[in-house]
């Protein structure tokens, strides 16, 4: 490398996000980059000539270290598609101004599938006006989901965080007897895939019974069935612990927080929030079968919790940050860098380059075959392939009994 | 000690109250006591005669430091006040003969008021018939509502947790833009005493603003007003986050969860579930000023997170414990074991022994002249109060990714 990189993390950050980040640095500087710029709030910050220069900020290898330890996107981040290329030149012409002033050698951007996206329209666009930048996609998202890779940097934290969170909450559940018994239904996020919910079996072991039932948003939900289940078991024990994920359906393809007639669950702007799924069947349970109910969402906490983070999971996000930088080095462009397991066990697993064209839009789900008959719980072979992404751990720096974060300070905007 | 010992758990679970059981076996056996029973699901177990010998289930040290590490109540737990011994005199004399069966020399429960309460009871009772049983309470709370101790065993370890949790959902906040900005609303437990809602100060520090406002329910809450200075804020930052508690009431006394009219949050029974504060307040602010909220209810994990522990918590509540067998050892009756600052800083604590009829029913709240003047934060004065509790990690013991707890089969029974 000789000029500047520049990076950019985009879309629902994750605990490994900022490991990316500091991958991408590292290796960018290693590899001769001057400079290695930030985009602030990813591609819509650019278009805003938002930046920042990282030297400013990662200026030790603590600061390194922090970052690895640092939940949330660092950078900042956004939701945004780029338009076809046909549609708006504008935009674009706007971009690679900007990326030549800045004189920028390689993009990276750190993200999911609307990320790799802008990676292809972009690199399409270096193309079609033969400009010499290559752009490469970085992996991210908990929700496990980007085609082609065997998973993503993010999902083993956040799968870890589930696992142990679902323990503490079964073994609370025990505590009380209560007359008809209690059941608890724990909300777990991944709209359209499961990965993230059938992490929750991770919590059964020698030491703990699991959760009672597990619903995948991939399989269609059939209340009255799950409150059958539900009543069953609760002739059999006192305490029955369920994990659904906020997007579950019924047959009709209806979210099921829909079927609540509260109009607590839409917001300003009338969009549907998916939260409350939980809430709804808590109060389904508690008006057919009259027992104790409690409605827990692990929310924006299965996403950010670093002190609990991953070992494996950080130590991948960081390297696939900089094998982006390597591959855009070595001329690449229009290309994601993917996780590829080579073995189980041993686990081991490498990286590799792929064509972002075959990634972008197409959502890996679970396998059919990796739910039971019934769609209740999960299989050893779900439990098998996630067991080695949450293995070790990432001890957080404590100061003053709180873990320590790398802070960049928020620009207080007027709106 | 010749005899034998039991000892119970009651109230609401911590992540401190198994080491203050394993406090309790370890110093019973050391002062020899034969045998060390621990009630199942407190004085409602031991009245259907149903307990177990530790020695079955702490078989070595090691099981002894995942005690530590464990969650909820080892021995289940219960919410239940006995009767005035002139009400119900055929109460004491079960339990009582029960206590004589068993040869109990020293009676130790593990709890918060209603479980003083108990240790009253029951060492009255002992007084009026000349009966040789000690009776000692061991104090045990999140809420740090107990009077005459400096604080309580688990408060400590919500606290820290409370403090970490705050710093990740605030630096999630900023990674997404909103046109109108975000405004996240934090509930936090503590139905009349806001020790745990202060906690969230702790996440402020040089890496992190902390959240924007703190609502104590000690305070009257004023709906309007909170409104106008959510708008305030939002008017100079893109995210504004609010810590507050589930108990918090208007003018008028009224829970703010009840101001909803949705049927949601009111159970089977008709008991009014207190969830749901942070849902309304949401929903509110959304209504009002048009902007994305989120409600996070952190539930029961902020009272289970065993993996995120204080050191300094799990090592006073094992304290407490052993502190509470030797004193019944050395003849004390109806008498509660508290915590002693002796010194801020450095920070040292010690344990002393209390008449338990001064401390039965009596709640501590947080004065008034540790909250601001608004009524919209913590002073300095608490933050140094709590700092010192939540010093230290204790690090779970981990199994194949998942933190390892002591297991104790639960009976399956059938309702």
């Amino acid at each position: 490398m000789e000029k500047n990189v520049i990076v950019g993390q985009s879309g629902g950050p994750t605990a490994a996000i900022n490991s990316s980040l500091a991958g991408v640095y590292r290796t960018a500087k290693d590899r001769g980059a001057k400079k290695v710029f930030g985009m602030l709030h990813g591609i819509q910050g650019l278009l805003e000539e938002r930046y920042i220069d990282l030297a400013d900020h990662i200026k030790t290898e603590l600061d390194a270290e922090l970052l690895k330890r640092t939940p949330a996107a660092f950078l900042g981040s956004c939701r945004f598609k780029l338009p076809e290329i046909h549609e708006d030149r504008e935009v674009y012409e706007k971009i690679f101004s900007i990326l030549d002033k800045l004189e920028i050698e390689a993009f990276i951007y750190i993200g999911g599938n609307d990320s790799m996206d802008t990676i292809k329209k972009l690199s399409d666009y270096a193309i079609i006006t033969g400009h010499p930048t290559r752009f490469v996609g970085c992996p991210k998202t908990i929700d496990n989901d980007l085609a082609l890779t065997d998973h993503t940097p993010g999902y083993g934290s956040a799968a870890k965080y589930i696992g142990t969170s679902m323990k503490e909450i079964i073994r609370d559940s025990f505590c009380l007897e209560y007359n008809k018994g209690l059941v608890t239904i724990v909300e777990i996020m991944g709209r359209n895939a499961g990965w993230l919910t059938g992490a929750a079996a991770l919590s059964k072991g020698e030491d703990c019974e699991g959760p009672d039932l597990i619903y995948l948003p991939e399989l269609s939900f059939d209340i009255r069935k799950f409150g059958e289940k539900v009543q069953k078991l609760l002739g059999k024990k006192p305490s029955v612990v369920v994990a659904i994920s906020e997007g579950i359906r019924t047959e009709e393809g209806k979210y099921v927080c829909e079927l609540g007639n509260s109009v607590d669950f839409v917001d300003a702007f009338g969009h549907k929030q998916l939260s409350g799924t939980a809430a709804y069947l808590a109060n389904y349970i508690a008006g057919e079968l009259g027992c104790k109910t409690r409605a827990i969402e692990l929310s924006t906490l299965q996403r950010s919790a670093s002190h609990a983070a991953s070992r494996v999971d950080i130590l991948e996000a960081y390297q696939v940050g900089g094998a982006a930088v390597k591959a855009a080095d070595e001329g690449d462009s229009g290309k994601m860098v993917v996780l590829q397991r080579l073995s189980d066990d041993p686990y081991q697993c490498g990286t590799e380059v792929k064509d972002v064209h075959k990634i972008a839009n197409d959502e890996k789900l679970v396998p059919r075959e990796w739910v039971n008959k019934e769609g209740t719980y999960v299989t050893n072979e779900f439990i098998s392939y996630v067991r080695p992404l949450i293995q070790g751990d990432v001890s957080p720096v404590m100061v003053d009994g709180i873990p320590r974060h790398l802070y960049r300070p928020i620009e207080l905007v007027r709106r």
